[in-house]
C-alpha cells in the first residue's frame, strides 16, 4: 500500500466519532466496526464482528491464517473507540475532521489509538503479504470499560492461539526513544455521590443548618490526598512493588525527562516530594479528581444548597495493587471520614489491574531490530502510567509472549483537545510493523 | 378586583420565564417589565421603564400620586426576575406553566416574588382606590446582582420621596406567624478559579506530576469551613454583632422551629455546634459551595486532569460585617493557603451588605393591624437569613421608615424545584395589603 492510501484510510477512520463513553454515539461505534471489517475483508481476512459478548460494542476479529506450515501467528490488539472530545472550544480544528498542519494530523483518536492500529493494518495489507499468520482484535470499549473483548478471549481462547501478541497502544519516551513496555498502571474509577438535604435549598433560608454535600465532598477528598499530593488513605501503599534493577538500569537511558514533561504540561511538576517524578508517572499509584457534578455551574450567581453532588475520580494502580483491595480501602476511608449530615455512596466502580510484562522472549529482539529499521533507534524498556485493561486478559487467556509498544510521540495529547499524530511517525510506524512481521517470521 | 382576576393576572406573570442570571432570557425579562407596565398603566399609574441605569434589565417605575393633600406616599418594592429553574427534572409540573394542586400554585417565582408584588398590585388596582399616593418600584435584577435600581434610587432620590417603603419579599415564620423583619443577611458571592496545567491532560500520562486544580480547590475549600460547619477564615467573625434583647424576646414567640426546619430540609440540622440553629439561620454568617464547574461531568468514566476548575460559593453576612472586609479576609486566606502548582483567581465578586431595620415608626402598628385583618395573626419581629440587596439602597437614598414583610409561607421552596404559593396566602395577602393602605392613610 502506498503511503497516500494509508493516510487516506487513517483520515477516513478519524472522521467517525466513535466515542464509546457517550450513548448517543452508539451508531458511530458500529459504523467504525463495520468500516474496519470491510477494509480487512478486502485484504483477504476472515472477519467477524463479535457483539453482545459482555458489552455494548462489537469486537472486530479478523484473521488471515494462510501463511503456511511453520509460520508463527501474530495477534495485534487495538481499539477503535475514542475519548469524548470536550472541551470542544479548545480544539483548533474540529475533532472529527482530521486536519493536517505542518505534517501533523489533528483529530480525536489520531494517537489513541486509530493511528496505531491503522499502521499495523496498512503493513498487513501490503503486497507481498507478510510471511506469517495474522489476527487483529480491535475493540470498541477500551475507553468505557466494557467487557466484550475479555469475554471473547476467555470463551474462545483455544481458537485464538498466538505465538506473539502486540498491544499497539503505547507511546515513545519524552526524549524521543521507542519503548517496549514492562509495566502498565491499573485503574480504579469511582464516582462518590454525596447526599445532603432532601431537595435543593435556598442558602439564605437554610444556610447555617443544612448539610451541603459539596462541603462533605471537599472534606472527604482533601482527606484522601494531601496538599503536596501524597495519598493519605490508610494501607494504600502496602502492596506497591518498586521497579526492578533491570528497569532502573534501562531508565538511565531516558536522561532527564522532567523538563520535557514540564514543558508539555505547562506547569511545574508537583506531587509526593519523596519520589522522583519519573517514578511518580510510571511506578507509583495516583489519585485524580476528574469532575464534581452537581449544583449550579452556569454563568452568574445562584445560591443553591444542592440535594446531591458527586465526585468523579480515579486511582492509577501499580504492581501489586489490585482494584478490589483499593476499593475496600476506599470504602473504609469513607466510612471513617464522615461529615455530619452528608451520606456517601459509590454508584460507579470500574477498573483494571496493573500489569507486569516479561521481556524474556525472541519477540523483543525482532521488535528492537524493526524499530532500528523504521525509526533508526533502539527501543528502551519503559513503563507506562496509563492503563490498557485488556493486556492482563490477553496474558491470562492466550499466555503468549506480549509486546506492548507504539508509534506515537509522547506529547500527542491523548484524551486532550488537539490530539495529534505526526504523519512521519505514521509512515515510520508502518515500516516498523512490516519489518517486525518479517523479523518474526525469520 | 375580584380574586379570580387577581389569580389570572398572577398566572400570566408566572408564565414569563424572566430568569435574569441567564443571558438567553433577556427578551423574557423585557416582556415581563412591559407586561407589568401595561397592567399598572391600565390602573391609572404613570409608568416608566427605566433602562440602562447600571444594569441590563429595566426597572418598572409606576406612580399614582393623586390621593390629594395630606395623604401619605407609600412605595412598594418587588422584583419580577426569578432564579434559574434547574434542575428541571425535579419539577413535578413545568416551572413556567403555573399548575394548581390542592389550592397551591406551583411555578418558578410564585413565592420569590411574583406572588408578593402581584398581591400589592391587586390591592392597588381595586376600586375604590386606596386613599394614599402609591408608587411601585419593581426591578428585574434582584437575582443577578444588577445595579439598575440602586442607580435609579441614587440619581432620582428627591423625586421618589416616600413616607413609607414596603419591601415585599419576606416570608412567614416556620410556626406560621407573619413577620416584620428587623435584619437581613448580606451576601458575598464569589467564583474561585483554579488553574493547573496549560491544557487538559491524560491522568495516565501525567498523574503523579501534574497539578490538578480540583485538588487545589478541595484543599482550599476544606480549609475555609471545617467538618462541623464552622467557618475557619481568620478574622471572619470579628465584626459579627449579636441579636438585640428586643429581638431575642420576640424570638421566644416562635417556639421551637427546629423540627419544622428539619422536616422541610429533609435532613438533620448541622452547623456550628456552639450556636443555636435559629441563630445560625438568622444571625450568624455562613459559607456555602453552590457548584464546582470544570473537568468531566458527563456519564461514565473519563480520566482527564483539567487545566482549570472553579468553585462558585457565597457567604451570608450579618451586621456589622461588610462584603469588602470579608472579600479582603478571603483574599488573604487564599494567599496563605496555597496548593503547589495551582493558581487561584477570583473572576466573579458581587454582593450586598447586611441590614438592620428599625421598628420605631407608626407603619409597624398599621401593618400589625393589617395582618390581623388579613391573616388573623399578629406579626412577630424576625430576621431573615437571605438578602434583599436593595433594602440598604432604599434606606440610604430615601431615608423613609421601612417595612420588610411578605405573604409567603416559610416552606415555599424559593430557588428550588416546585416553588409554590398557597392561593389562600395570595388572597389573604391582597386583603392585608389593602388594609395596610387604609390604616396608613388613617
Amino acid at each position: 500500500m502506498d503511503s497516500e492510501r494509508a493516510e487516506r484510510l487513517l483520515f477516513e477512520e478519524l472522521r467517525i466519532p466513535s466515542v464509546s463513553a457517550l450513548p448517543e454515539h452508539a451508531a458511530d461505534i458500529r459504523r467504525n466496526a463495520e468500516w474496519l471489517g470491510e477494509l480487512l475483508a478486502g485484504g483477504g481476512f476472515r472477519v467477524e464482528l463479535v457483539s453482545n459478548a459482555g458489552g455494548p460494542h462489537p469486537v472486530v476479529l479478523a484473521e488471515r491464517l494462510d501463511a503456511g506450515p511453520g509460520r508463527p501467528t501474530l495477534t495485534v490488539y487495538g481499539h477503535y473507540d475514542v475519548q469524548p472530545a470536550d472541551p470542544l472550544e479548545k480544539w483548533e480544528s474540529p475533532p472529527f475532521e482530521p486536519t493536517v498542519r505542518e505534517g501533523v494530523v489533528y483529530a480525536r483518536g489520531a494517537a489513541d489509538s486509530k493511528g496505531q492500529h491503522m499502521a499495523w493494518i496498512a503493513a498487513a495489507l501490503a503486497e507481498p503479504r507478510p510471511p506469517l499468520n495474522l489476527r487483529f482484535l480491535i475493540e470498541g470499549e477500551e475507553e468505557s470499560g466494557g467487557r466484550s473483548l475479555p469475554t471473547l478471549l476467555r470463551e474462545r481462547a483455544a481458537g485464538l492461539r498466538s505465538d506473539y501478541v502486540v498491544i499497539a497502544d503505547a507511546v515513545f519516551s519524552p526524549n524521543g526513544l521507542p519503548t517496549l513496555v514492562t509495566g502498565l498502571r491499573g485503574l480504579l474509577y469511582v464516582e462518590i455521590e454525596a447526599s445532603g438535604p432532601a431537595v435543593d435549598l435556598h442558602s439564605g433560608l437554610f444556610g447555617g443548618v443544612a448539610p451541603n454535600p459539596f462541603h462533605g465532598l471537599v472534606h472527604l477528598l482533601a482527606s484522601m490526598r494531601d496538599r503536596e499530593g501524597r495519598i493519605t488513605i490508610a494501607g494504600f501503599f502496602d502492596d506497591v512493588e518498586p521497579p526492578s534493577a533491570e528497569e532502573l538500569a534501562s531508565w538511565e537511558r531516558l536522561g532527564d525527562s522532567d523538563r520535557e514533561v514540564e514543558r508539555v504540561q505547562g506547569a511545574p511538576l508537583v506531587g509526593d516530594p519523596d519520589q522522583p517524578p519519573l517514578h511518580r508517572r510510571w511506578a507509583r499509584p495516583t489519585l485524580d479528581i476528574h469532575g464534581l457534578p452537581g449544583g449550579f455551574i452556569g454563568a452568574g450567581p445562584k445560591t443553591v444548597i444542592p440535594a446531591r453532588a458527586s465526585a468523579k475520580l480515579s486511582f492509577r494502580l501499580v504492581p501489586n495493587q489490585t482494584p478490589d483491595r483499593v476499593e475496600a480501602l476506599l470504602r473504609e476511608h469513607i466510612r471513617t471520614h464522615g461529615v455530619p449530615g452528608v451520606r456517601f455512596e459509590l454508584p460507579l466502580i470500574g477498573g483494571g489491574a496493573p500489569v507486569r510484562i516479561g521481556t524474556d522472549h525472541p519477540g523483543v529482539a525482532a521488535m528492537s531490530r524493526a524499530f532500528v529499521e523504521g525509526f533508526g533507534k533502539e527501543p528502551v524498556l519503559a513503563r507506562e502510567g496509563f492503563t490498557v485493561p485488556v493486556t492482563l486478559d490477553f496474558m491470562n487467556t492466550l499466555g503468549a509472549p506480549m509486546l506492548v509498544t507504539g508509534f506515537v510521540p509522547w506529547d500527542a495529547a491523548p484524551h486532550s483537545p488537539n490530539e495529534r499524530l505526526p504523519l512521519d511517525f505514521y509512515r515510520r510506524g508502518i515500516a516498523t510493523a512490516a519489518a517486525f512481521m518479517r523479523n518474526l517470521a525469520g
